[in-house]
């Protein structure tokens, strides 16, 4: 498996701190928001006195309580189409492993998380990626580029809503119209939709769940890693009400015996979370993101779509290649001795040559040290070497 | 994938409850031992306020302190060599993921732990079973068997010691013979050594991590699950001091993120469970052991070799069919409205048609609950009308 493109920046960002240089980490999704008190005060009373596995599909009483939670999102389910993974990323996995055979395709617009490239490379699938562009803020690319791409192999359309690394919030239209595609080709839609519970501007959420007649087509990913910022618990869930998909997915999950124990029960009391935790949550983020995307729009040559949800944004900077800036950010830069970390967008792009000169920004740390982030950024891109705005000028005057 | 031979017994094991019957559960490997009780506290006394994500190949301070519980078993170690998995399945899937392409082969004495053919369907790769036989009470298959099975397509053996589902501890000399086949063919020697604190009677576990020469081609696999009687926790470890294998399969486990953070501080402070603990449950384990073999072997027509590890055993019954007399125990049979879930051992053969007059006993409970078992067992076994005792008997005669 190859490594990604941030992955390859570890090293760089291990030596910069060794260097004493403070790092801005803006290249991962883990949110320094506390975890809820419900979920840590569930994990500090419990009384187990035997840590046993539990069912595979998860613990009863916690899927039963979950059928609560999506009614909120109007989601009507049965306990029994939910069933608790190790994280969003073990839903994906089995989702994969049980939807698609060996060689079998999945259409997935990109920029795309880059992770399910590894999941893809595991199940032995091939993703195909279409392009969505960021001139259109990462919409949905046009239904008619995706029927070029289906072949008798594709099985799968999958999406992020909101999205990772975009922050695009699909509306109802998009996805009616991504439900006609999958229904008359009979395809899966697998949705990862982890990041519901941050929809901006008062735009609103659309589940895959909801769209009629594909009820047996639709696998949802979810996780309450990032609703409750507790990645470190990994658990997620994967839910469709095709009862032959749940069937077939419960045997990968039998092989594995169960999700956590301790994470589960955090899970549980998770749901009881005041609605007053999400409430500042959004307000926190709604204010990172404002300031972040004017930040980044106002330096010259940066160009970044204001997006919808979840907590990053795709910035397109005036630079040669983003692999090489954000390794040039580590290793030969800083301001007074701090500097930032991106994610280069080519980890989100299959499309060789895609995404070179942007960059994915997770908007996970607090406001103060945002703007010190930015300011950074913005100095950094006056003396990068390979800046193309200088270039982008003399090719714009030899062309006139 | 197709379902186990015990999985299929959930529903009737589900019906029999419903009707009332109690059942003994010999048919799985949930301990009731207590968890230590430096986990527990652990756990209710973190004081985390953020549950992040940890280091993909586990949080440092933990590994650091594993180096230590190694070293008392004389298995030398760096750090670097371990990676923390999200249990000791992990631990197998990602192993074989990184050590074998597809269609490669893998050779396991059989019986073995049916998991294992999950996970060998999920990384796409062949297992090859090699027959271990219960007259010989299940030690390893001369190596000229093992020769018999390589191809040109065999990457790696694979074996639990002590065993899952035997209780087969394997001697040196075994281990020795295994290091000169897996040296002369250049292969991967796979061991899960989950069980090594469940040795008996004196014998003394060996472990491949000390096979000179071939010290780049084991992989260990371990877990916690049974050590400490912490299966929820879901904590395991990859263990390699071959530098290759470590940084391939951290691939695997970046695109899963983490195993669970909560598991990890427990596992953590595991390792400082007292040996007293480890007295007291091993001092269970022997009698409970003591008291099955002997039960099992003084019923009629029932052989079970003594296992030396492990808290399993694997007997012969005189029956036509474990899978049928499983099915029956659950369905048509109690004694005072008690019965017993026993696995039968056809899931833990991959040869078609091997030990089908076999089952496999957990002895997890305590001994009261075993002694009722056992005669629940013996009751069973005067009346199934599958029993083979009085056709056995015609048959020598007639034969005689």
């Amino acid at each position: 498996m190859p490594a990604s493109p941030i992955r390859k920046l570890i090293p760089y960002a291990e030596k910069a701190k060794k260097e004493g240089k403070s790092i801005y980490h803006l290249n991962i999704g883990q949110p320094d928001i506390e975890t809820p008190e419900v979920m840590l005060n569930a994990i500090k009373n419990n009384q187990l006195k035997v840590i046993e596995y539990s069912h595979s599909a998860g613990i009863e009483s916690y899927r039963k309580k979950l059928v609560g939670y999506y009614e909120k999102y109007h989601i009507f389910l049965d306990f029994n189409d939910i069933m608790i993974t190790t994280g969003g990323s073990e839903a994906i996995e089995i989702a994969m492993m049980t939807c698609l055979d060996e060689g079998d395709e999945i259409i997935i617009p990109e920029p795309f998380y880059a992770n399910y490239n590894g999941f893809g490379i595991q199940a032995g699938i091939k993703i195909k990626p279409i392009i969505s562009k960021i001139e259109d803020g990462f919409a949905l690319p046009p239904v008619s580029e995706f029927e070029k791409l289906i072949t008798p192999k594709t099985r799968a359309i999958m999406i992020c809503n909101p999205g990772n690394p975009t922050g695009y919030l699909y509306t109802k239209a998009e996805l009616e119209a991504l439900r006609d595609l999958v229904q008359k080709h009979n395809l899966f839609l697998f949705a990862d939709e982890v990041y519901r519970e941050f929809c901006y501007d008062g735009k609103e959420y659309f589940s895959v769940m909801n769209l009629k007649g594909i009820e047996e087509n639709v696998v949802l990913m979810d996780s309450v890693s990032k609703r409750y910022s507790a990645c470190g618990v990994r658990i997620g869930a994967l839910i469709s009400r095709n009862k032959q998909v749940m069937s077939a997915a419960l045997k990968f999950a039998q092989a594995r015996l169960s999700p956590p124990t301790f994470g589960q029960i955090a899970a549980e009391a998770a749901i009881d979370t005041p609605e007053s935790y999400f409430k500042a949550v959004i307000e926190e983020y709604v204010a990172r993101r404002n300031f972040v995307i004017e930040a980044l729009n106002k330096m010259e040559g940066v160009f970044c779509p204001m997006p919808s949800g979840a907590f990053y944004a795709i910035a397109k900077l005036p630079i040669d290649n983003a692999d090489t800036f954000c390794q040039w950010l580590l290793e030969s830069f800083d301001y007074n001795k701090e500097t930032v970390m991106l994610a280069p967008a080519t980890g989100f792009y299959s499309t060789p040559g895609a995404g070179t000169d942007q960059v994915r920004v997770a908007y996970v740390l607090n406001l103060d040290s945002l703007k010190k982030a930015m300011k950074c950024l913005e100095e950094a891109l006056k003396v990068y070497p390979g800046s193309t705005l200088g270039k982008e000028a003399t090719a714009k005057s030899v062309s006139a």
